[in-house]
Order: structure tokens, then sequence, then C-alpha cells
């Protein structure tokens, strides 16, 4: 027997411990061409929560009293396939459970490690494509441009920072605490960061980059976007990435009041999302581990214990509980 | 003595006849390096309502008491510069204005022209430029693909439509009345024109367009916008060239409030106006004088006879008086 999560109810707004429930599962021994797992790790991440909706997305909803699904590494326990052996560290979408015996279809080994496993969900795993994706593609950064990131202390945000700033740029980013802000500006390099709950975004904006904006990267959405239009420079460009400050509203918020300032400008806004550039995992895999190696990109974790925690560490997602990539130990 | 158009007062909402005012003015004799030119016909446009409020913009707000600018097309009547002899036909910006005495910067020489003046003005000047760039640059705009475009019966749209179809693709269009519905489909071709006074928006779009939007030329915003973006498929381009909606309101509106779905489909808005693409000014003349001779672009005026007309003609603009394009003759 193993233990996984089931969607109890679709959260209503925020998110609540009652719309999870912890339930025990057979594990089964690999047929022909699959193989069991026990997860080290597993990911927690905002866009989860959308999938928690029964509506048309870019990924289909979680049906209720399913397992959920999402981000984890795992170790080979027993195998059925010949690419596969016992103790192979593997990335896969089969997250929220302790352990799982599946087809290798969509299940990638991760070869050669240069860092801790959970890494891999993070700095190295699809949030730290994101950022890196949506900054170089999406955004078309150029050596010397000013930035700057929503959610700068989250898994995204503290990524898409720290490569603006190798790549010579000076770098903004708003966070909700003002231990989080200490963290950008003293341990990462920010050049200006601000607790986006004290004071106002346009004039933390013109403070922190007098000149506007030549990329906005945009985790959140909602006045964040709206102020961050209001101080672009012309021809800036707005990777769209999340909307977190909308994900729990019931209601579709209004969109920023200023999206005709585009039209001047000449503004590009362009939402994305990482699977979109899959083909960029190889090159990106080779850059990330190479910065991370050597330092240039430090991140952090939030970390949960167990699968009882899960549903905690999601919950935190929204409430600001991590600091960098929030993350449920095994 | 000559007649010219001031702006009286700065209009608040709806532009009305008493923010505008007739003023006669002297006609100088051109000193060296001027021309003196009569106008034939100039150009009122949607962009002109933004220059009457006093704020910052892509180009600086007109002051009261001054004579507006805008396109016009004239004829040289004197000459003290060896450029431009008498009788040759010019495009400049003084607009608003039967006559001018000006130094020849930023005075275009037409050359030979193939199509009436006031052309000029229209498919040909800078509304059918507008369409070219947006719809082919900034929409990129694929053979077969299925393009939206909202005030199709104005001087842009009209032309964004037929280009659209040049291209093999399939045309819808939006326009406020069932006049320029008709005129849409049975003389410009589009495969499905719809009142936006008439039904739901978002009803229409999904009976014209079955599979979705790939392209979404924007020159309205408001309710056109987040409908459009509802029916997007994956990747889709949303030039954004106006926002005539909104150019009279005096509060800004509430944005799209659907805009995260530009994140999973991975939708690009980007805003431009045509002075950001004069590089293509050449190739555009050559492509539109062709289109237009061989009848494969058709165009439309609405016509307004002399300088009194010119703040009805502009007042015009917003009230849905023109199909095609609007022009004051003198």
């Amino acid at each position: 027997m193993t233990k996984a999560v089931v969607l109890a109810e679709r959260p209503v707004g925020m998110p609540k411990q009652s719309d999870f429930a912890v339930i025990e599962t057979d594990l089964a021994d690999p047929a022909d061409g699959e193989i069991q797992v026990k997860n080290v790790c597993m990911s927690v991440d905002p866009y989860m929560r959308g999938r928690m909706v029964d509506r048309k997305s870019y990924v289909p909803p979680f049906q209720i009293g399913e397992v959920l699904t999402g981000g984890s590494i795992g170790q080979v326990t027993a195998s059925n396939h010949a690419g596969f052996a016992v103790g192979d560290y593997v990335s896969s979408h089969y997250g929220w459970r302790e352990a799982y015996t599946a087809p290798v279809e969509g299940i990638e080994k991760l070869g050669d490690i240069v860092a801790p496993p959970s890494a891999y969900l993070g700095a190295i795993g699809m949030p730290g494509m994101t950022a890196y994706v949506g900054l170089l593609e999406v955004g078309a950064l150029k050596q010397g441009e000013t930035v700057f990131v929503s959610g700068a202390a989250g898994a995204v945000g503290s990524i898409v920072g720290q490569i603006a700033k190798l790549k010579g740029c000076r770098v903004l980013g708003s966070a909700g605490s003002a231990d989080k802000v200490e963290w950008l500006q003293d341990e990462l390099g920010f050049d200006y960061a601000f607790n986006y709950k004290a004071g106002d975004l346009l004039s933390h904006l013109r403070e922190g980059a007098p000149d506007g904006l030549d990329v906005y990267f945009d985790n959140v959405g909602g006045d964040h976007l709206q102020a961050a239009i209001m101080h672009m420079r012309p021809f800036g460009r707005i990777p769209l990435c999340g909307a977190i400050s909308m994900y729990n509203d019931v209601e579709p918020p209004p969109g920023p009041n200023n999206l005709a300032m585009a039209i001047g400008l000449g503004l590009t806004l362009r939402g994305f999302i990482v699977s979109h550039f899959n083909h960029l995992s190889v090159q990106f895999r080779k850059d990330m581990e190479g910065w991370v190696t050597s330092g240039q990109i430090k991140y952090q974790e939030t970390v949960y214990e167990g699968i009882d925690g899960a549903a905690d560490a999601f919950i935190g997602l929204f409430t600001g509980a991590n600091t960098g990539k929030m993350i449920v130990n095994f």
C-alpha cells in the first residue's frame, strides 16, 4: 500500500484542507514496459489551481476523487523496461503520491545529476525553464535592459531576476514580505526589490527604474500588470507567465485599463507556457546546470514533509508561505 | 487670407462643434526653401481625438487656439525650393487649413499618382499602410488563416479585410450598421460580416469562425477585444491598432477580464502605430498602387465639403457616419 492525494472538492476561492484527501492505494509490480518508482520529492505549483476548476484550459481539469498529478522526482525501485535500472532518478508527472507503477512513456530518466534531486523540480526543472524561455525567448531580453519581475521571490521569479543579472541587466522585483525583499537584494543581487503590500506599485517602479522598463515578466496579473504597462519604455515586452493574484477569484477581475497605451508605445504582451518551448530543454539544462554548479544562480526551497503536508504546501503558494521553490519531501 | 480650423476647447467625452472654430489667417509668399500649397483634400482620423487631450502620448497634444494638424494632399501654387514645382502634388501634415506656406521639410512629393489624390489619404496613404503593416508584419498573417477585423467598414479595417482575402484567408468583420455589413460582404468579399449592435459578439464570432481566430486586428478595444480573446486559436496574434470605442471615455474603462487566457494559448497582443514601420513605405506604395489599379483592393470615401465641414467630418468618425475613409474636400 502507498499513499496519494485526491481532489475531494473543487476549491471555491482560496483552496482549503478539506478540498483534498489522502488515500491509500495498492502498488502493483511493474508489467512489461513498466517501472515502479518511489518518489523522493514532489512539486506544488500555482498552475495546478487552474486545473482544479472544471473548465476548458490548456490542460484538462482534475476530476473529483482522482489522484492529482504534478511534477515529481523519484528513484526506480523495480523495472520491467530495458532502459531503466533500479536506482535511476526519474522525473515524471506522477506527483501527489509516495510511489507509483507506470509505463515509461512520459517518464524522463535524469541521467547524471549535478545538484540535489529537488533542484530538478525548481531551478533546473520546470520553473527554471519557464524563467529561461520566458525571459530570453518570449521577452527577447537584450544586454543592459531594465527588467521588472513580479512574484520575484517565487520559484520562477527568483530565477528570472538572476538570469537577467547574468545578462547584464538592471533588475527590479516585487514580493510580499520584508524578508523576501531582503533575500532578493542581499542574496540574489536584485538592484531594487520592494514589498508590494507597502506603498504604491507605480511609485516603486518609478523609483527603481527612473527611465522605465524594457521587459516586465508578469507572474501575477492584476494591479501589477496595469502599473507595469504605465511604466514601459517604447517597444517593451511583457511575457505573460501567470496571474497568481487572480487564480482564486470566483469572478474574473477586470483587466488593465491602460492596454491602449500598448499602441503608441509598440508594446508586446505575449502569453506562454513552458511546453511551447520543449525544443529548448537540452540547451536549458546545460546552461542552468552550469550556472547552478558555478554558484551564479542560487535557489532556495521551502520544504514541507510527507504526503500529509502536500495540501498545506499547495495552499501556502497562495498565502505567500514560500520563498523560492515550494517542495514536498518524502 | 485663407481659412483654418483651431481647437477652441478640449472635448470632454464626445467632441462637439463648439470645440472647434474656423479662423482666417494670412497666406505668406514662400521664403527661401519654402513652398506655398493649396490643399485639395484633408484627412480626419480617430487618432486625432487622443491629441485633443492634454496628456503625454506618442504624439504631443494639440494646444488650444492653435491650428490643428493632420494628413492632407495639396498642389504647389508657388515654390522657392528647387525640388518642388508649381502643380506638384504633395502630402503633408498641414491639414485643417485650405492653404499654407511652409519649409519643405516633412512634406512629401507624391510624384506620379495612379489614383485620385484623396486615395493617398486612404487606401494608398496612412490608413492603408496601417492595415498593411498591422496585418502582415505585426499580425504575421499566414496563407489560409482566419482573420477578424473590427471597425471593418472604416478606412483601416476595410483594407485589412481585403488584404487578408488577397492572402487567401477567411475574413470576418464587424461594423455598426446593416448597410456597412452589406457593403463588406457584397462589395469587399468578406466571408462573414455582422452588425455589432445586433446580437452577442462571441456568438457572431463562433458562427463566422467555428474553428476560432488566428488573427484579430483590433481597431476598437473594449468588448470586441474581450470577445476575440475568448475565441482565439493557439498562438493567435492580436495587432492592437486602435481603441475607438474608448477614445471619448472620460474615465478609462476596464480592460479585457480574460487576458490570462493568453498564457495557455500562447497569444501575442502587440500594439503599433504606422510610423514604427516607415521603412516599409516604398514597398507598401508599390504593392497597394498595384492592388488598387487592378481593382483587387476597393475603397470608398465619405466626403464632407469645405473647411466648414471639417469638424462635422471629425465628429462623424465617432458616430459611425463614415463608410471607408472620411475625407474633407476643398
